[in-house]
Parts: structure tokens; sequence; C-alpha cells
């Protein structure tokens, strides 16, 4: 039952199976590059956020295999001794580049490339993948969340609908940094400082004789901030009436209720007014109970009177759109030190991948510091900042703009060197932080739900050219 | 950056909250009674398969608080010295029932109840639901995917697409005992017994000069099982000659083709005669890409020739209905030794809660062996078993029904006995044998996909009573 941490084995079988037949065939020095990058937004959106690198850190630093997984490997059989040996002396050497956690990124743009020995750039795919997946999938929800409920507070409430502990505590942490303001889950707190919150279910009520000397109970214990739970019998026969008279008996500093059954937009609505009436202006109202960005939107627009929203289930697992589709492709290898591109071809062409070792340039327009364009361009390929820039679609390749009056960041940055971790992980605080600017960056067209701009993310010439000769030729070289 | 892998502080921040209050209103040795069920079939099934009991059992045994854990509440404020102390020698020392995992289970049924000093009762709630909630998703879903394949088997691929690491690990766990035959996942197989199988991705094919040379160098590696993947470039004029001239060269034992992309089913039914004509009647054929039970059904429909599949995102997401609605109520609590039930009511009245301390009977028709009915009944309620028993709709009373001629059995079996652990955990392999089993009790009406029977979940006569009683009354007592 004892369980190792080390997620080294956390892989597909088949990474192992190819990272044996490489060895077997004598590639596996031969250097590899693979690209991290995704095809659709999830729930139609507009961008998605970056996210699970600070885990893709942790797993690279800890990639070893111990003495049990190779004593399993043995009894898989199909695995010689002499790969067995390598197994046991593997770490990562290679280089990562990415784009830092909380950047809002978009469609076919790399969000992390691996140049390593092809048995190493293999192995790591599946978890890569696993960490930008979740991650990226709960930020990018719980970014349109939090901009459904237009500077109100959004809690995350869904620790026990996630999908297993990691779900809840990274799936937090990912909330948090994509907007929510606090969590449910202390754990996420303990581990990334996630701020926890949290008073009280239906069963602290039901354990008292009555709602009453169950509000008063929990009053005498929290005078600097108390919010009572109204909805366990009826909230405005008697969830409402009763928190106000404890509020009235105990004075606390803070006070707020919580609905989380019935129709909350009306409910709050005469919720307020019957808090108004008496006196009591400043007791918060939080709604809670199945709620997504749309229904946020809905109350909203209906005048409900809610000051925060506590999330479940609907932001913790993207309930509308459960799966970030990121994939890990590989783009190019090294022969005799010259990069030869790759690529993957399809009969759909937009499942096409963009050959080569490539970095992504960021465009934003001078006088308003909005996002214009992205551009994915081979690594070493060079502009003048400043001179007037053509973009195209790599599609309708006539659709062309020139952007003037810009400048441009580079998206991706260095995270390990030769294995070596050369990048310092922001704090969660940090990042969140960031996640704000960035999305300041991003035009309202781009943010809306419904039918958002598509965000230009072009070809540069020259990679839009080496990725037609490669179709045309058919063949990988 | 360390973190502990206890996970007691994996909670909601209220159940500390409301277990300091209980501790401080002196109420935390009153003994309470919490029922974990659920009240909807995910994807409109008839039924669900409960999972989660073994990460419960490693949890319960687990759970205590370290002098982190301790520093981190006394850093957040608002709980007493007493109550910290309290927590340091904190331990589960209250009574468990649950339903096997494995077990097919219906709506309103007890999955699992706690019976322990409400500060315990109350501290588990989130952890317990996480885990009944992922896990019987999961195995629920796998279920139907497995059922959709007529024996054909499926592999679960979704690691990549999970929502983190447990979400990978205890997936394919849960996946397995579902119903599929393997996972790629190697860690489950390390932890669980999962087996794990892969072969090869596209990036292998792309490393090689060409796919011919890629199938060359796999084949001259996998004498006795050969697997090659044959979409790369193009199916049928590529990759299916390409793998026929390999088979033909090497003649491993057993030999089989992936079609990963296009129009699997025409392109399988294409594959498959090209195999036949030159006489690899042996030659297997597995199909991939985002499949689940509804692709997986209209492809047999349509007489595709495949003889396994591999599922990946839509199985270890459920992704049609990522959320299993797992809830943890308090049903009741000792009064001077007395068990007093209590209620939650609702405007919903499908949310009202069934009290007291409850047991669940599966009768079985002794002619078929299927499951007829389960009843919910007071734990010690007794009944003449062979005697007829008319069950009603809890509903719809004038909906009556005797049955004779049946067996039954008590669903739920102790689990926890003051803390002690009383059930020896099945492996892995037995759980999935045993759901397999008890699917078999299933009429294949409660199976079906589309508008399946409703299984009776019904109430004893004294139950419904006390229902009846407890809602009039309008209050817990």
């Amino acid at each position: 039952m004892e369980r190792s941490h080390n997620m080294t084995m956390l892989v597909d079988f088949y990474e192992l199976t190819m990272g044996s037949g490489y060895f077997e065939s004598g590639k596996k020095d031969t250097i590899a590059y693979f690209d991290v990058f995704y095809r659709k937004n999830p729930d139609g959106a507009g961008f998605a956020i970056a996210m699970g690198l600070q885990s893709i850190v942790e797993y690279i630093q800890d990639l070893h295999f111990s003495e049990e997984d190779l004593e399993y490997l043995r009894g898989k059989g199909g695995f010689s001794e002499e790969f067995l040996d390598y197994l046991r002396n593997f770490k990562f050497t290679g280089d990562i580049w990415a784009i830092p956690e909380g950047t809002p990124v978009f469609p076919g743009e790399p969000l992390l490339t691996v140049r390593a020995p092809l048995i190493e750039a293999q192995l790591v795919e599946t978890y890569l993948l696993l960490m930008v997946n979740h991650q990226s999938l709960i930020a990018t929800k719980a970014s349109r969340i939090a901009r459904a409920a237009k500077g109100r507070a959004v809690m995350e409430f869904g620790s026990r609908r996630a999908h297993g502990e990691s779900a809840a505590i990274l799936g937090a942490r990912a909330a948090y940094i994509g907007g929510a303001a606090a969590s449910a889950c202390v754990k996420a707190d303990i581990d990334y400082g996630v701020p926890a919150t949290g008073t009280m279910a239906h069963s602290w009520i039901q354990v008292f004789d009555d709602e009453l000397e169950a509000f008063r109970a929990y009053a005498r214990l929290h005078k600097e901030n108390c919010s009572l739970l109204v909805d366990t019998y009826d909230v405005l026969k008697s969830g409402v009436p009763n928190a106000m008279k404890v509020f009235e008996e105990f004075k606390p500093e803070k006070m707020s209720i919580r609905i989380d059954s019935g129709d909350i937009t009306y409910l709050s609505r005469r919720a307020r007014a019957m808090l108004d009436q008496n006196g009591f202006h400043d007791c918060k109202i939080i709604a809670s109970n199945s709620l997504d960005e749309y229904l946020i939107e809905d109350m909203l627009m209906q005048n409900a009177a809610i000051d925060s929203f506590g999330v479940g289930e609907k932001m913790i697992t993207s309930k509308s759109a459960p799966v970030f589709g990121g994939v890990y492709k590989l783009v190019a290898v090294e022969e005799n030190g010259k990069i030869r591109p790759r690529i993957k071809i399809s009969e759909n062409t937009e499942k096409i991948t963009n050959p080569g070792f490539k970095k992504a340039i960021r465009f934003y327009d001078k006088s308003t510091d909005k996002a214009v364009a992205d551009v994915v361009m081979l690594h070493n390929e060079t502009f003048e900042e400043g001179e007037p820039y053509e973009i195209f679609n790599p599609e309708f390749v006539w659709k062309r703009k020139k952007i003037t009056d810009y400048y441009t960041r580079e998206l991706a940055v260095p995270i390990f060197e030769s294995g070596k971790l050369v990048y310092d992980l922001p704090s969660t605080e940090q990042i969140r932080d960031y996640c704000k600017e960035q999305l300041d960056t991003l035009w309202q067209e781009v943010q809306r739900f419904e039918n958002p701009h598509t965000y230009y993310v072009d070809l540069s010439d020259k990679l839009w050219t080496l990725k037609q000769e490669l179709i045309e030729g058919h063949k990988d070289f």
C-alpha cells in the first residue's frame, strides 16, 4: 500500500516502449524538439490561461527511476538490461522554454518547448501534458467566472467534486491565479498560499435544536466576521429574520448571509430589502449552488443583490468543457548539429503541425498597450523592431495586415538549460497579479464569452514557407 | 516546496470552523450519523458503480494533524489553544459502513455511513466525497464504454488529459474496475496492479527517415507482439501496406495495427479487407481518437472492423458528465444514547434527505438472480426473509408491488468499528471480477444508455412514515 510520490512512473507505457526502442536503435542521443500546444480554447473562448509550469519544474527536478521502478520494468519484459542500466542513471539534461504561468495564450502557439536527447524528451510527454492540460483548463474557467462576477469576489468551493486530490489542490491554485478570490481548500493554502475560507454547512444548523440557536452558537465564536447560512429551512421566513436577530444581539464587525438553494436571484433581492429595512446595510449576501459564468451573468443582469459567489463543481471540473486539448508534438531533430524540422501530416488540415524550433512573439499596440497579434516564427528569425511588420492569415494568405507603432515581447522564457533550472519560480500571488495585468492587455472583444474575436496567431513568412514545403514534400526532412 | 502527503488538510475550511464551533459549544462528543448518497446517475444512466473506498480507508487510517498543520491553524486565527490541543491528539474513533467498491448503486441509497463524534464525522466530509465522487464517476463511465464495446477490449489511454496526478492514477484504477482491460498509466500498474500497455506514438514514426524504417525498427524489438501505428501519413496508401511488409519480414507472433485519426469505421473496414486479402487474418485492428460509448456503439453498428479500442479523454474525465454529485448529509444524532433522526428540508422535494440511521437491502429474484429492488430501511428494522414483501414508490405511494420468491442482501458492510479497520480490502482484480459479476445481476433494461428503466429504490414503510412526520413537523427531532 506504500506508494512512491516520485512521479517518474506517471507515464504512458508507450513512452517507455519508445524510449527502449530509441535506445536499442542507437537513437538515444539524437536531440529532439517537442512543442506543447493546443488547438481550441475550451468553452469557445477567445483565449486560455497558461498554467502547470511550477508542477513541471518540480517533476523535472525529481525525475529519476528507483530500483523498484527498474524491477517493475524488468518484470514487464521487453526491456534489455542495458536499457535498464541506462535508466538507472537517467536524469533530464535538456532545455525547456515555456510561456510563464498566468499568461493569456492562444491556439497554435508553443506553450512549452523541450529540446533534449530523444528518450528524455519522449519520456516527459505524459506528465507535461497532464499538468498543462489540467491546470490551464481550471485557470481558464476561473478567469471566465471571475470576469462574469464583475469585480465581486468568487470563492472556489469545489474540492468535493474535483477529480481526486491533486485536482482539488492544484485546481484551487489554478482557480486562484485565474481570478478566484479564495478557496475552501485548506491544503491549497498550506501548499500554495491560496487564502482558505469558509464558514458553515447545513449540518451545523441541523445539529442544534433550531436555527436561531445554531446562529447564536456561531455568532458567539465569530465576533469579527459572522457569516450565516440562511437556507436550511426557509430563507425569507426563517433564515434572514433569525440572522438579523443574531446580528442585533452580537453585533459582529463584519456580517454576511449565504443562500445556497432556491431561486437565488429572487431570494437575494428580497433578503437585501429585508436587511436594508432593518438597518443591516453592511451585511453582505453570498450566493452558491452550481454556479458558472453564464448563471452569474444572468443573475447580475436580473439585478441579483449578491456581493460574492461560491462556485463549486462547475469551476473545479470546468464542467461545460472538462478537457483542455494540449498535445506534444515532435517538431525537429538535430542531425550533425543541424536542426531538421519535422511535420505531422493529417487529413484534417488544422491538425498539421507547425514544424521547426520556433518562438512566439506578441505584438502590442503602442498607444493602447493592447495585444494585437502573436507571430510564431523560427527561433533564429529576427525582425527590425519598430519597422512595419506584415502579418497574414496562414489559411487565407491574402488576408494581410501591416502592424505599425508596436512593441513586442517573446512569450516563452528559458526554464531549464542543460537540465539546470534557470528560472525563478514566482509566488502564487505574483502569478495571480501578473495574470490580472496580462488580462488587461486583451481587448474586451477577445474576452467576451459568446463569439469572441479571434485573436491573430500568425506564422512568419519563413515558417509558413517551410511548412508548405514540408507538406508538399509529404515527407519529413 | 516540500509538501506533506498526509491528506488531513485536504479539507474545506468550514469543516474546521464547524469543528472548532462544535468543540467550543460543548458538542464535540455528540455522536452524529452522516450518509453519503447521490441523487442522479451521470449521463442519464440507470445506475452507477460505487468506488473510492480503498482511498477512504487509507485516509482514515492516516488521519492526524501535524505540528505544522496546527501552526497553520494558529496563524489563521479563530481557533482556541484548547481546540488545537484537541486536534493534536485527533484520530478517527468512529464507525463506517460502506457499499463495497464495484457494486452497482442507485440514487438515494446510502453508499457510506459515518457514525462518529461530531467533529470527526464533520471533518472527513470533504475527502470522503472527493474520493467517492471522482472514482465512482470514472468507474461508471468506464462501465458504459466497456459495455458499448461488446466484449472487445477497451484500453484506458487518458492520463494526459486527466485532472492531475491522482485523476490519472486512481482514474485508471476506477476505469479498470469498471471494465477497461488495461491502461497506459504505468503508475496505476505499480500502485494498483492495473495492467499497463502501450506501443508507439506518431513521434516514433517521425523520428525515422520514413514509416517503413520506423516500423522495421519497432518490429525488430517486438517479435512476440508487434503493434504498429498506421495513420501518421496515410492509412491505406502507406500505413497498412508498410505494416504488412514488416509483418511479412519479421513474422511476429501477435500483430496489430492502430488507427488514430480519420474516418475510423471506413478505414478499419478497408484495412481489414487489405489484411485479409494478404493472409493477415490474425492481425488485430485497434482504434483510438476521442472515443466514448456512443461513438463506439455507432462504429460497431456500422460494422467497423475493430478488435479493441483505446479511449482517452472522454473516459478519464467522463467528459459528457464530469461531475458525480455525491453529498454528505447529517441524518441523525445520539442524545442520551438514543438515535434522534434529522432531516434537511428543501423547496426542491427531491433534495429532502432520508432521515435516520439506515441500511439498504437489495432484493434478488430467485429464479433469475436479477436484482429487482433496493429498499432503504431503518438500521434495526427486520423482515421475514421469504415472506412476500410489499414495496412502494415513495413519491407515488399507490404504486405498490409485492415481491415474492426473493433473496436479499444488505449492501453496506462494516469498514471501521470504533476507529479500527474491520474490512479486508480486496485486490483490484477481485473488485473488477466482483463488479462484472454484479453487473450480471442487472436487467439489460437498467443497463441501456437511452432511457434506462428506473430501478426501484424504495423506502420501508417505517422509514417513509418517519420522513413524513419529520417533514410535517418541519423541525429536526
